[in-house]
């Protein structure tokens, strides 16, 4: 597939299944966050899947290759992001499982149907506004700070499209995790597991995994932790495995 | 001092200042979670702080000996329990320091004035009514279940005892974590920090610490957290600077 290149574009080679991504410097690049969603998300087959925030749509890329989701939905707000993820979709030829919405999950409902999914994933915007500086590269400062898109906004979205008992998976800082699981809870998508991520055994944990259900009581378990290097530096067998063999966590 | 001991009962030391315990194997023993609660918790010179669900009294004892709290107020409501920790009181001779009030915390505002306390600990009962065997011996059942008192009594109790501004401590179950954190949001005493506290490092969290400020902002801190064992199966440094230090958490 010919696909062209804009300014400070690259394609990047996901190393899963073929799979590639157009990526901008100038734009949020996919990290660590998005590959350990993907693992943790429990996706089954001819699920339908929606992303909040989809940025470049990593995670409907890399859910492409991991699950066997029968159609998965990024939702973004920016429009040259998201002709970006389209451009994705097309370079990978893979139109029939995944769609690029451009659109402000604020107002999901003019685009999508209500408690139509199985699961929905999110690796949204961490910083409140008000904390820390706000990047002055405004496609940076909307993947960062929650200028277009609150937490709440994000559950409230997860919530309209959920079926009940469908799942939800958000991947988020420490430091918002009682807002993430304290909305969730009041929006009824109970808080159902919980996986630590730690760079090093003796550091504080620097992500959360957390996976709630619609509807679902209140039944939490909090996991093992994920450990991303070892003592000496080198990644550990849990992130080797997650990254080469496509594991779930 | 000399003190009667009734049936079961033994005096155990604490390894700490001399300090000595009543205990009965019928009741409800003291373990980890009582002394790392009291290391978690900040407590300054002259503090007035109160213990709900006091038990034996081993946390006003141990808060007794690792600070220099002016005044340490534990209520209980099992009679005989109660009685216990008043005889521990008298043995070690703190009765200026010690207080043990055999009453219901769902009715604090009886016996204790409202917004006087610098801090609260509690190590609450864990399981709710209906999940888990109910132990038939009734005062270890009421220390485990929550039988007398859910979690939303005590945040309540600390909330109606607590200056603006005073600390919460809780020692609590990972799999109640959510329902702790939750409650806290709801009666405006904000979750800080929480320590994971694991056995060991490759083990899911077996108890956290959590404090809570009472009418604090959202400001949330997930620390390091702290492994019980080597995986030689020896206390780690951490466990013994506890235990034979008297150090902070």
């Amino acid at each position: 597939m010919d696909i062209e290149l804009e300014r400070n574009e690259r394609i990047d080679d996901l190393q899963l299944k073929g799979l590639k991504i157009i990526q901008n410097k100038d734009f949020f690049c996919f990290g660590m966050d998005a590959v350990l969603l993907s693992a943790y998300a429990y996706v089954r087959r001819d699920d339908l899947v929606a992303d909040l925030g989809t940025g470049t749509g990593i995670i409907p890329l890399l859910l492409s290759g991991r699950t066997q989701a029968a159609r998965i939905v990024g939702v973004e707000i920016q429009q040259q992001v998201a002709q970006m993820a389209k451009r994705s979709v097309k370079l990978n030829d893979i139109d029939d499982r995944i769609e690029i919405i451009n659109y402000d999950i604020k107002k999901i409902q003019d685009v999508l149907e209500k408690a139509s999914f199985d699961a929905v994933v999110s690796n949204p915007p961490y910083k409140p506004v008000g904390r820390g500086k706000i990047n002055p590269n405004k496609a940076k400062a909307i993947s960062k700070h929650e200028i277009e898109c609150t937490i709440q906004d994000t559950i409230k979205a997860a919530d309209y499209l959920l079926k009940p008992g469908g799942r939800f998976y958000i991947v988020y800082r420490p430091d918002r995790m009682v807002d993430a699981l304290y909305c969730m809870r009041n929006m009824r998508i109970e808080p159902k597991r919980m996986k630590m991520v730690h760079s090093f055994v003796s550091k504080p944990p620097k992500l959360v995994l957390i996976e709630g259900v619609k509807h679902s009581k209140p039944d939490f378990k909090l996991e093992c932790p994920l450990y991303i290097y070892k003592d000496d530096g080198e990644y550990t067998e849990d992130i080797i495995n997650i990254y080469q063999k496509g594991e779930q966590l």
